[in-house]
């Protein structure tokens, strides 16, 4: 969930100066127009990890708004007054009005998270918590306010480097932290329940957007960005307020860098590394399917990726170490007229593996956000809302004791070219290629943007995305199956 | 919430026979509508009270429709397919096809009822379940289907009756419990838990249906009622799949007997019992106030009733005995520019007391199922998912200590139309009857639904509606006041 908010985006001076010239006059703009409908107020959730600049970017927003119309709520401790009266009375009596702004610094998911990281409140409490702001934020949309929720990201590296160079400002070293950011479990934790939260509320009308902090100029583009475009959004559909949801692209990547982009193509075996590691894998898979603690598991893996990335040469070196009693493989094709009368998830449930199994999907439920959002094949309502079913699905699998990996297969433009020809002039792979895979090639970028966004909202500590870098195949089948009997070994030791 | 399905619905033969007939006749037309159209399936969930006729309105909506086009799955012990897969693929692989109706006996929420009811899981669980009930239903209903959840209800004493009749026939007593129905304490948590499970689960798009179960016409009539005026109001509406809500009215009593309409109004008392028990309610309230205990808490008084029921008069007997400094009364009129500007409870949120005070509402949030239901002044789409969220902003106060007394003032026609009169002789009272008063009247019928829904969705345990006989003023003051001193009491009890 947080994969692409920690991979060092930046944008130079030169550029940020020149986009935000014009991002300032767009935002006050619609602000303007904001008031003047007078439809529905805007409020902006500030969240995230210590020192990933969400003050800053608060300070910034206010720079750049008209401050008559945007205020900040901070939060902090709460007065007498509230707390002689239920907690979420704050929240309600801090509310802007319709054509207002309201920026929630320190808001509810500050205050379950913090609570839930220092142990304060179990997961029962913490999910009842969960709850209360789904309900709350279900009621706010319907009264047709438009939510955006940040999530200021850093990796752990990050944040020890800003922790050292904030100890070195005597300015700013004073700053109270309410966790311990030195301790790197405090991180850990944060993450994990930060993940959590995240996963849970994130809705199609008021989706978690998570920008990386490092960089000050992506972190303020972005979030203006954001906002801007969501703004923009809403303020043409005048049939607000009903529960709409956000505008998509959901995030692009304003300095063109994006998960796939930042994987290192070029990495390769040579073939008798390859011979020896396959055949040590593909041995130690063989052992964790026959050890006794699987017994209590099951394993899903999906493979997605780009057209000719080598999934089907990847899942025969799968298979190729397994008896065949054991697993099954499922290739995800159109649906059936009977899968058609269902909805979208039944086709997947059914093939579910009983304990002790293992399924391989060749293409996934994924489609829903891949292809189908590509090619248009379903509304962007149905795709936007794919993501939570999709999480609360793969929860549930993993709550089962299963096993969930999944496999993006990359592969970069001109080694798919090389292999569409390949493919080609090949008698016995000719039917491998068809015009749709010509046609799938010029929506490149468009299933780059649906690579990121899938990835950013489905990868999640329960069964998380591992990109693999398939330009050569050795390497990738290889990383294949490391991945696989890894992740066995993780959910043995767990239990 | 389950109120008016405890006051002895029935209905004779002659009546039922008649109603039969043509029910079934629309029930199989709009069943094969549904064949044809072929758009979305419809899921019917059985719950409630052992021996409130579930089985037997399973079997008969089994007679009255085409077998071959709905089934019934029971649900009962999983067997080892659906052991070895996440609890939830056995609900997956049963779920009706678009055009077919799924009855579900059994369902999610009897299993996480009764593992509750038998404390096989706490609160936490319990709640997490209900959170799952809640997405899986939510994504159904994205994806189309049509939900109807039905529970079937019994007063303790008719369950205890139908008991002794089941014992005395040998052909039935063989009848497995998983409860001991025996127990009083099991009926009691039963409709505890249950009651937490549809206040938390009634949507506007999947709202619960709470049927009487002791007469058999009675519940049989209604449930097939329901079913079918939903069907046919989906049926007409082709820009399914969207997330609808039900159609309107919830549900109209069919034997023309609701809440109200049994009531009482004869009650009353003479001048002196009045005085004599007014004087004592008084000091009791203003006792009660004082007490320590009361820091913990504070009171909150809802009053809604028909015009000129006396909610004046009542409110200023209660606020009679209390030191100014205590309370404060809060007449609701339309809402200001400010108001209209936020969220609908936003303006009885600015209101919430702080601990030790007591908020008197001369009318108040129940406005938006009475008036602006009646009179169309929101949407149907609003008043209908304000059920549940007056419910969660209840639990709310709740939860934090404050005690919510909720009361309907009843008056009946004739005795309105004495006060109207009385109203209009008196010179210093004319100004209390206005033209607005009038037209209410006209529409008698109509806010006697609306009361009804407004009851069975919004009383709750923890915040009950009382219903008040207030044709004699005497009568009702007293029993506002004792009603008041009595909540306060058993919240102090509770601590």
């Amino acid at each position: 969930m947080f994969e692409s908010a920690e991979i060092g985006h930046s944008i130079d001076k030169e550029t940020y100066e020149k986009a935000v010239l014009e991002l300032r006059e767009a935002l006050l703009e619609a602000q303007f127009e904001l008031k003047q409908q007078a439809r529905f107020p805007v409020i902006i959730l500030i969240n995230g990890i210590e020192g990933a600049g969400k003050g800053e970017t608060v300070k910034l927003l206010n720079e750049w708004m008209d401050p008559r119309l945007i205020h900040v709520e901070s939060f902090l401790l709460p007065t007498d007054e509230e707390l002689s009266r239920p907690p979420q009375w704050r929240f309600w009596r801090k509310l802007p009005a319709k054509g207002q702004t309201g920026i929630f610094f320190g808001n509810w998911y500050s205050q379950m998270l913090h609570a839930r990281v220092e142990g304060d409140i179990k997961d029962g409490r913490f999910d009842q918590a969960i709850d209360f702001a789904e309900r709350f934020e279900r009621m706010l949309c319907d009264e047709g306010a438009l939510i955006f929720k940040f999530w200021f990201h850093l990796s752990k590296k990050q944040l020890k480097q800003r922790l050292k160079d904030l100890e070195k400002d005597p300015q700013r070293s004073w700053k109270l932290n309410p966790l311990d950011w030195k301790q790197s479990e405090t991180y850990d934790r944060f993450v994990r329940f930060g993940e959590r939260m995240l996963r849970r509320t994130s809705r199609d009308y008021a989706p978690w957007y998570v920008v990386e902090g490092v960089d000050e100029n992506y972190r303020s583009l972005s979030v203006g960005r954001i906002i801007l475009e969501g703004l923009q959004a809403a303020l043409k559909r005048k049939d607000r307020p009903v529960l709409q949801p956000h505008a998509a692209p959901l995030v692009s990547s304003l300095d063109n860098r994006g998960l796939l982009s930042s994987l290192d193509l070029s990495l390769k075996l040579s073939k008798d590394d390859y011979r020896e590691q396959l055949d040590a894998e593909q041995a130690r898979l063989a052992g964790l399917m026959r050890d006794k603690r699987f017994r209590e598991h099951a394993l899903m893996a999906v493979f997605e990726g780009n057209d000719a990335a080598g999934k089907g040469g990847a899942i025969r070196r799968v298979t190729g170490a397994l008896d065949p009693r054991q697993y099954r493989t499922v290739p995800i094709a159109a649906p059936t007229e009977e899968e058609r009368a269902q909805p979208y998830l039944w086709r997947f449930w059914r093939h579910v593996p009983p304990r002790r199994q293992f399924t391989i999907f060749d293409r996934s439920w994924y489609g829903r956000v891949l292809v189908e959002r590509v090619e248009g094949f379903c509304s962007e309502a149905d795709w936007l809302r794919a993501y939570s079913e999709i999480n609360d699905y793969e929860e549930q699998l993993h709550d089962h004791g299963i096993v969930v990996v999944k496999f993006w297969l990359s592969i970069d433009k001109d080694e798919q070219m090389r292999r569409f020809k390949e493919r080609e002039e090949t008698s016995f792979k000719r039917y491998k290629i068809t015009d749709e895979d010509w046609r799938n090639r010029d929506k490149w970028d468009l299933y780059v943007d649906a690579v990121g966004d899938m990835v950013d909202r489905t990868s999640t500590e329960l069964a998380p995305w591992t990109l693999i870098e398939a330009n050569d195949k050795r390497y990738a089948r290889v990383k294949v199956l490391r991945t696989l009997n890894d992740a066995l070994e993780r959910a043995f030791k767990k239990g």
